[in-house]
């Protein structure tokens, strides 16, 4: 296989610490959780930066998140039309195989995919605009959000965009059929957090303002 | 918004715990990371069942992995088609923008995508052949995994389609030509790693057999 | 040049097997490292002592600590008299240059180094008293913890030495104006560290008691 | 303490995983290393540089090598003034009190702390010269090499600087009276080595040559 190496050494290492401490203790719990298979009580889609934590910061434990993670937390609209879509199928999955009771969107401060929206939006980043960009054609889904954002700042903006990138997932979730009647039925809620990286704040979607609060 | 409800009480909780510790043990690098920017030294692509715990199975710690999670840890074949392609994205901006010297692609045991995958392939789910399956048509993905697969019993066929989503990810990443240009210039390695949830053993695809042994 | 010889074999034998294992398996991140320079997240202050490996016990991989060592890990005063000092200059570069977020003080038992200095403070190493010598002279820095160590066995004496090593080298870091600096401003945490070799136990000095604790 | 914090948790969890495997596996040579003190059979001068492993290049174990890391490998000349000299003590310690056979200075390239030289030697660096800047007197000791450096590309010239900072801390050695006692009576070798961070290569100086060829 073109490229393929051995694991790195400390990894492993790692690995074997890992194995004979954390595991160890819960041993039971995972063969449990492979004997019934998984029964998370939320899926959390978010971003696939490595300063963001999810299982950390929510003390999550084995078993407890469905995590699905990409490039700004985002959530495209419902497009049935045959072709690969990664995100709707997590979705699909969390939601009609899983029946989680939660679905979570985490974004976060100084996201590199959001800036890269908003370079390619302001006529910065005309190598994004390219079909062949990936990150440009993803970032798409977050276009609509740079046509709404306020005046201000260009870090005032950025935030905002961040913010825009985590209301358009929510609203696009309820784009789906199976989210549309799961929420009807009262089986599923929807949650919108903002986590800030340099400070360590979280910062939910208010159910009653649409505003940003520190939770 | 449809179905947006406050964060579950115990969530919050446990977020002020982790405030109050971890982060708070880690606030100046936290700090440092979000002025500097990320810079992690691999990206994972594992699958978002909630039994696979990346970060704590290697010990890694904010900053260090650039993680992205779909269904059964697939990545696509390169189709630079102006879709949204989430994955795509997510390998084009760590290979590209990070430069991320590894990519690990992370199965596990018991996965349910690939479980479903098989009882499509076998007539035995044909709600997943349907279009308008995002479930079914993101686990064609793996369809010519089940074509090769040997004789023997179910068990042992479905950790063999589970290796498939592995040795099927790693190849179609050789597809994307600025992996294989990184590849090339000696800029970044591949991994294929299995999780055994139950027992918590680890293998990797060897780069001489082309099987998986037991790190 | 005086004294100079040829690796012996059996060194040249080992790092070839390293080029060939734990090398070739991180190439992509050596010279990602190389070309883009280091960022280490922490600065570790050690001893020099052959049976103390920092990297080992953190499962620290290229990249990840910034170490000096030097006899009993210990910290002058902040001299800025023109003379050379290693120490000092380490941590220059560590906090100003490199900007890492945490500096650990990692001590040991059974230091050599703190048994001189508990020797030559009783009277009974007067060889470690002369001007001309840098073994005695480097472990006055330590003298003033000799003063106030509790009664007890000479083991328990030692060992209270030994962490005496380590709070003392903690304070006279804030002595240099950076450290302080960085410190006020949430850029940098202190850390102090105790190893028990023979248990291989380690301790850390307790925010809330000031004594040393089991982790 | 000004400054002081808990230890990082994924630091904790990496200790317990090494305290339950690679120290497990090694307890009852640790408790005879403990029990009976150290007896290294070399010394390496090294970096503090994150990139340099000295441990794993050449497969060291627990009790193997007495190492103390500076910036950028250096030996001060021997000045037996009273004062304290960390990298002197170092060196007396290991020569007079443990008596190792060899020395080891360890330089590489990409060297933060020559490059520091190289740029206040050039005047390109005023903030170096100050008294007060510890990283530029202590590479005061570097300078007599900067002006020995031949005609040549920057890099080149920093290479040769790099190489250098090796020769120079070797000849310092030797004005050392132990050193030289101990070379002398046959007791003690000293050896310059030069590792290539990107590559992985190793040069050793001849002893023939005085040039570095490649291990």
């Amino acid at each position: 296989m073109d490229g393929l190496k051995p694991l790195p050494a400390y990894l492993i290492q790692r690995y074997h610490g890992w194995k004979a401490t954390t595991f160890a203790e819960n041993e039971a719990w995972h063969r449990k959780l492979a004997e019934e298979g998984q029964r998370p009580r939320a899926m959390v889609i978010s971003c696939c930066d490595s300063r963001v934590h999810v299982t950390s910061i929510f003390g999550a434990e084995q078993g407890e998140f469905f995590i699905h993670r990409n490039i700004a937390n985002l959530v495209p609209p419902y497009e049935p039309d045959g072709d690969h879509h990664g995100t709707s199928a997590a979705i699909e999955y969390a939601v009609e195989s899983l029946g989680v009771a939660h679905i979570i969107v985490l974004g976060h401060s100084r996201c590199g995919g959001v800036q890269g929206c908003y370079d390619m939006c302001s006529g910065n980043a005309p190598e994004l605009e390219k079909k062949s960009s990936f990150v440009g054609r993803w970032m798409d889904i977050l276009r609509p959000g740079f046509e709404g954002l306020p005046d201000g700042s260009e870090s005032e903006r950025l935030e905002a965009l961040e913010h825009a990138s985590i209301r358009i997932s929510l609203s696009n979730l309820t784009t789906f059929p199976f989210v549309r009647h799961a929420i009807e039925e009262g089986r599923l809620s929807l949650h919108g957090l903002y986590n800030d990286i340099a400070k360590g704040d979280l910062w939910a979607l208010s159910t009653e303002t649409d505003e940003f609060t520190a939770v």
